[in-house]
Formats: structure tokens, sequence, C-alpha cells
């Protein structure tokens, strides 16, 4: 693959499995870029070019097979396997974290949890192990993790980026708004849900 | 304005915002779209795009006036003013969003929340009054909530959409994947927490 992926195609992607998948549990064999259109509001002409990226999926005239496609965006998405993922910080949102049931649908299990409550420590919550912060890098390393999840608050985010780092952890999920200093060949991608609700104040003011 | 804005200059706008932030508390006056092309990560064409939807900020050869640009964007994205939020759900999800000062900060304020565990009903958590399900209607009209946030398990959430709705919330915030028959005129932005996931491993199996 040589052209540059957007990030936008990646996230778009996300959408088209998540609507392959309603299709599928319907019983709906074959489909068609006007039909995905209807289902996740972005034009047929858009689908065409996302899945264009990848490869030639539909058969002309006939439309796109159902499942075979939701396999294919399932592999260029790095879905048809399972990743193991270290969470670090188990307050309320990294327990709502283990508790929820979108990661394991989608291939993400939660292996290993890290805190500094003694309360915490040493017991499993979800199934997971909750493990102390100092045995982090030991346990990421034998529990073999390659996500991490950070949600601790901001002014405890320091060096957690590169504690997993050194673990072998490359992929990191972070609920703090900003690292400084990202190691090399780290992908940290931040989740800031005020932006979220900034999506819905730009169109309520338009209203 | 005329021309439709695509969603994602909406996202980076938001980017832009925080961007700029940081600039004003480092105490930079002037600022310029290469600047911020380096601090967010756009292109310095893509950023001139932005914002030559809302106007013409800047001052050719010498850039832009950080205050001032902050300034209009907030206006854009409507958090020059605040917002009243309710929300559905004080599990460990909602408990998480009640504690997130990222809210507040942007000028979202929850100002009433609401679950059905007897145990947490007439409860206050981070100065917020929890109140039964069955109230929500009539709290919702009487705290003048505008923006409706649902963090419920999704077998849970059936109804609460209608309910926001009659009680005049138009722009709703929703953990739950998907929502069927969303009444006219009402905005609903999903979150979903594995599609960020997805984009991590998109990436890492790209390695």
């Amino acid at each position: 693959m040589t052209e540059k992926i957007p990030d936008t195609t990646v996230t778009r992607l996300s959408i088209y499995y998540r609507a392959l998948d309603k299709l599928k549990i319907n019983g709906t064999e074959t489909t068609s870029s006007e039909r995905l259109s209807e289902l996740v509001g972005f034009t047929a002409a858009q689908i065409r070019k996302d899945l264009a990226y990848f490869g030639q999926f539909g058969v002309p005239g006939r439309g796109y097979d159902v499942v075979s496609l939701q396999k294919e965006v399932a592999g260029v998405l790095g879905i048809n396997r399972r990743w193991r993922c270290a969470l670090v910080g188990v307050g309320h949102l990294g327990y709502a974290l283990l508790a929820y049931k979108g990661f394991k649908q989608q291939g993400f299990d939660i292996v290993c949890a890290f805190d500094n409550d003694p309360d915490k420590i040493g017991k499993t919550w979800q199934g997971v192990p909750i493990y102390a912060m100092n045995e982090a890098s030991e346990v990421m390393k034998k529990e073999k993790a390659e996500i991490g999840i950070i949600a601790v608050p901001a002014k405890a985010a320091s060096g957690i980026v590169n504690i997993m780092s050194k673990s072998g952890i490359k992929s990191i999920l972070s609920f703090v708004p900003h690292h400084t200093n990202l190691p090399e060949g780290v992908n940290c991608k931040h989740v800031d849900l005020a932006m979220e609700l900034e999506w819905l104040s730009y169109y309520a003011t338009r209203k």
C-alpha cells in the first residue's frame, strides 16, 4: 500500500463494520454502497472510495457479499484477531472500561489493570486482576500486553507512557488530554469527551 | 452561512481551540497557520481552509491574534456560553462523567442526574443531585437542560431519547451504540470507545 490512508477513512471503516454486522444479523447476504450509504449516512461515492484503498471488494452488478466484506474490513482494521490490553487507573472511569462489553466484542481483552490504591491491589474486577503500579512493567511484559489504556487523572499521568513503551506497548488509548514527549514509535490516541459535547453545541448554536 | 461545513472541520476546530489555549497560557500573542500546524498535526492549508468557513480571522503578514482567534473559535463552537446538561445513568461511567473536569472547563455543566437505583436516588455526587428516572421529564424541564448524556447499558436505553426530546433536549451524547427512531430535530452523537481502539489496531497491524 503506497497511498496514505486518511485517518477519517479508518474511522469510517469502523462504522461500515458495524453496519455490515447489522445486515449480517438481519440475514442480508448482499448489499451495495447505496444501501450502506442509507445505513451510515456517508455518500455511496465516499464508501466506494474508502473501500477502494484496500482492494476490489464488490462484484459489478451484484454488489458486496456482506459476510466476506465484513471479514475484509475486519482484516484491514486488525480486528480479525484478539488484542491484549493493559489498563492503568481503576477509578470510576477504569471500572467503567473494565465493564465495557464493546471492547471484548471487537477483540480487545483487558488482561491486567494497575492502580495505586492498596484497597484495590490484589483484587480482581470483571475477571481482571489489579496490580500495584510498581509491578506494571514486569506484569505488562509477562502478559504480553500490546495496547495500553490510560484512565488516570491528568496529574498522575506522568511516566505512564514511558513505562508502557519500555514494556513493549506501542499503541495507547489515553483519557489524559496531552502527553508530552511521546517516545519514538508510540502511537497515542486521545479521547476528549468534551470535544464530543462541543460537536453538539456547534450544531445546537446553529438551530 | 450557505456552505455545508464538514463534521471533520468541527472536530478540528475543537483541536485548534485547545492549541490556542496552550499558546495563550504560554503568553504567545500572535501565531500563524504554520505554527498551529506544528502543534496540531494538520497542514497549514487545512487550518486556513477550516477557519475560512467562518470568516477572515488573520492579518496578512502578521498572522492570528491568539486571544481573539480563540474567542472566535469558541463562538463558532458555541462554547462562549455555558450549557446545562442532564445525565441519565449513574453507574461507573456516569460517576466518571460527573467527576470529569473537562466538561466544566469547556462550559458544560451537568445540573441533574437520573438513575433507577434506590440507593443513589436523593443523593448528590460531585454536587449534582440524583433523581429517580420517573422524575426525569419534570426535572429536565424545570432545570432547563439543553444537552442530554446517556450512560446506561444498551438494554436500558429504550425510551430515554424520547423522554429527553419531550423535555426540550435536542442534543444528546450517548454511550449506547445505537438508538432507533430518533425523533425529528434531535441530534445524537454516539461515543463508541471500541472504535478508538480499532484506530490503534489498524496502525499496529501496519507496523
